[in-house]
């Protein structure tokens, strides 16, 4: 870390930050600059060693220089995981494809959707059976009867199955269902249920909150991954921003810079990282050219009738086109999709 | 609800809106304008009929009329609830003090910040024992350890008690030390949660998430109403935005907003809002002439050797003087402090 | 315009209303709602009604049904307008690029790249003569001599000139040596310069500014083709977030959005967009996979060594590359680059 | 400056960027840390160097120590910089307060408010006359006709005249008749007008672009300075976020923030921070136990009517009341108005 001192900060000021650099287990050297001292403290870094020597007289700032995620970095293993979930598999040549519709509503409907998905090309089905909603009031989640229908359907079909999982007590049930636990963006940082799926075997499909900068997502993957699970990947479907022309403004740089600094695959959720239905066969495909690992898309039967999230799924014809597309630019770029 | 079709919708697509709003059971007026069609839905909104509205062809947008909170929207309730928990009360003409340490950390630090804050006038005590950290590596709390030293402090001070909880699994642990349940931002749509302490008969301090909207905030206030717990503060703490001399942007004007909106008292929190000890006690002074109800600020013995946050915390020096400006300010606006 | 009255509102401030409507020439339609009434007001609409209604008693707010630009909108111009300034094209089946440094430094440097981005495919070439600089004591540009060195690259290379013009009293003068205008973001909303270069016949490429809104940039572009300049192209070059991995955030569902509601041309900048070399090729494909019209991009002989912007400058290899990438995923898209 | 190398950079890199350090004319100082080195590089700094040595071989970022600001910066000049300007003062003890409409529309209007916002404490009147419009089919201001009654109304009310100037070439015109020059926030990036302005010999308010960090706007402020011109207020008017439910989010912890690091004045503007008329009041009492050292408030006799701006106005009685409020709170904290 470098301690950057106040220009006015007296010489007791720095003397007394070379000593706290000591007693924190860290090697000072002092450099005198033409307006200002700054201390480097060498040795190992963390958030409570920033935070403390931020606090100390004199102090104008302290910068970090070591990325604070371990075992998430790219520093630490520099060959990319392959997630590998029954059908589906992401991180390697081949990209991933999620697609179902937002709740699992009923037989027919997801029956009918794992047919028409896997029809064009989806390896992985998705489905939500407990639902986070921002009104107490809105449609729950058919709970254990939607995880059901969705195995039958992973039965008939052979897709894997993709769920949320939103509160520790659940994990289990879900668990016994579930091909890969999706971590919802509203409990990103629910640290409790982040070790639980940790200590899960199942794939976990981490979804970025929507203010969480690159960092926060990589240490909450570092909170699964500490706790014992390899199998994670980052899922990037929109941040909060000023846009209100879409529901999420959708930052596709996102890809290329994770892939930069860690080993874990990145999937894209065109769906809510636009809100529009119109908006997601072009977002697709330009996850795809930079460089998804997967994508996750939101396809229902008659979107008009959905009980959530109709304005941003794709019918069944609109999915096969976005596949389509998808194909043509994956296959341009020696991907398999 | 408004549904305003495409300026390019043809007659076919018009007709089939009203019918789909009769369905939905609402009242269609059709409005025909120079350049386009509106149909007003009259009846009952809900973010399901919204949803389902704007998925429907030649439809442009639907825009919703109705706040979709019932229980926390002062068109419910005009008088303001005043919460009251021990020592503490928050929405009448008192405005309630939170203050101590962002964590519980040993007997003496506790105690001798109990004794400090109340001194200068505190009338609740805050630490925390359950921490929700960004990274895993961070020390996360005492645990039932430091709540059983947050009760002794009260025991001894007769300081309300206001305290997070993380997890459902610990709601009745904490229930049963703390008079005040605090939800952390990062938890505020872990909905759960919510519900959990909405069974609880102790007071909720809400934090609102860094990115959530006004609306959001009030809904996740419904989740805990409606599951029977009337004793729900807000909690202003800043939201993520472009800056970054700040740790988060404290909005004032919510406070005077959410009073128009909401008969719930607001408390704001200027040390998370500013991240810098040197911008607190302004920001504090600037929160009671904004008319918030109540105050939670950090303050530690020794803000250099916290485990956490000290780059926000006042000492007691600090705390003190902080408290002597609100006091004027507070005075000069017929408040209690 | 939709004006929802609050659900306290009187009956005579709904009458005060209903002829406010009618005295601004809008023909009113009152809907009484369950919980409250509504009037819609049929007839145009400006931002000036709109305001003058939200100042109206018992208003709780004014919603907008009809887009405020006019000659931008796809809705009075349904066929995309091609913009082409020599040997550039924009708008059709063909991506123009627009390739070349930040700033002209000097001969060598701006006749090397210009042959280097020509060889390697672009079509434009891009070069600041007149510098919009955040600090006074950075480098502002060679201005005058800048560009006859651009004109000197175009008269070699056959390359049309792309270059900034930041003041009114300049446009002349760069308008004399120029193919395309540009306004960069800062100027956005500078309506004295939009309306300055609507006065030329030259191109015009109008960059986004950072905050600014789908509907400002509309609003903007139309400043340009209300005073007689029909060949304006849109630049995203990216938005201010909360993000700081990356220089802005680049939002690419800008050009599907902005397709769908305008016919003018829509060109991606992922060198401010990303603010670093490394992310450019994937978002630049990315660009071309969501449905770019164009592309500009900072080529440098040596970013180490240039003036300004060398951190997100490609050298000509690097552009070489971006350009083959680019050219396999537009052709899969039945593009030509 | 610190230069940070990856962990992966060779010695070789090392010592090319210890070379290139040299060459800049600064003086390198290399730490060789447990995961990587940095090379701390003393001398001046610049944007220039900054981008210079980020383009360098494995190099991993590079960290600014110095604020990149000078003239404007408190380091330079501690004492508080006090600006007057007739009737109006600002920077002392006393809090300056610009009061009048968004756009001068009659002389009945602005003489009445002159007489109005005098009588209620008002010490400078404002008043558009030149008007920045989103849309180019919004009213535009009156011009010289509105500057001609702002003159009046000075002459008959004794109150200093702030007005806007939107280009370069009204400068000469607009100083002619204004006690203050306003540069709006769609314009604080125009350095040639910002250049014109420093010029001048009358003061400048200075108002913050809706995404400028501090940094960039303390930069702009430069230019005023460097120019020559030495009284400058910044003015705090918003910034954009996500928030909806206000037109802008006002960041009232600028005002300290900009305490610490300049000697500017620091005015703030709660009618635009807001966007609503209702929230006016209590803002600008949190902006004064903030220590704003001026407000800018816009009155209007008849906001329904107004021409501009009408939601976010207040009528005398509101701007009376207001300045009653704002004086309770001044007053408790020994400051004057």
């Amino acid at each position: 870390m470098i301690v950057v001192m106040r220009k006015e900060a007296s010489q007791a000021e720095v003397e007394h930050m070379v000593e706290r650099v000591q007693q924190l287990g860290l090697k000072p050297h002092v450099i005198v600059g033409v307006e200002r001292t700054v201390i480097a403290a060498v040795g190992s870094e963390s958030k409570e060693l920033k935070e403390s020597l931020e606090s100390g007289p004199g102090v104008a700032e302290v910068l970090p220089i070591l990325a604070p995620y371990k075992v998430a970095s790219r520093e630490v293993k520099s060959e990319r995981t392959v997630v590998t979930a029954g059908s589906f598999s992401c991180g390697g040549k081949q990209i991933g494809v999620i697609a179902g519709p937002c709740s699992v509503e009923s037989e027919k409907q997801i029956l009918d959707t794992a047919r028409a998905v896997k029809a064009a090309g989806a390896t992985a089905l998705r489905g939500g059976a407990f639902k986070p909603r921002t009104s107490p009031y809105s449609f729950q989640g058919m709970k254990e009867e939607g995880l059901k229908l969705l195995a039958k359907a992973r039965e008939e079909t052979g897709l894997a199955v993709v769920t949320e999982v939103l509160a520790t007590e659940d994990v289990p049930m879900v668990a016994a269902y579930a091909d890969v636990l999706q971590i919802g963006a509203r409990n990103m940082q629910n640290y409790r249920l982040l070790e639980a799926v940790g200590r899960e075997k199942q794939a976990v499909l981490l979804k970025r909150g929507p203010s969480a900068t690159m960092e926060e997502t990589l240490l909450a993957a570092e909170y699964i991954l500490d706790a014992g699970n390899p199998n994670v990947m980052l899922c990037e479907r929109g941040i909060r921003t000023f846009e209100t022309h879409t529901r999420f403004t959708l930052p596709l740089a996102s890809v290329p810079y994770l892939h930069a600094k860690t080993h874990l695959p990145v999937v894209v959720d065109p769906s809510h990282g636009t809100g529009h239905t119109y908006l997601v066969p072009q977002m697709a495909a330009a996850s795809v050219a930079a460089g998804a690992d997967g994508l996750i898309l939101e396809v229902h039967p008659d979107p008009e009738r959905a009980s959530s999230d109709g304005y941003q799924s794709l019918n069944f014809e609109g999915f096969q086109k976005t596949m389509e597309l998808c194909r043509r630019v994956a296959a341009a770029l020696d991907r398999e999709m």
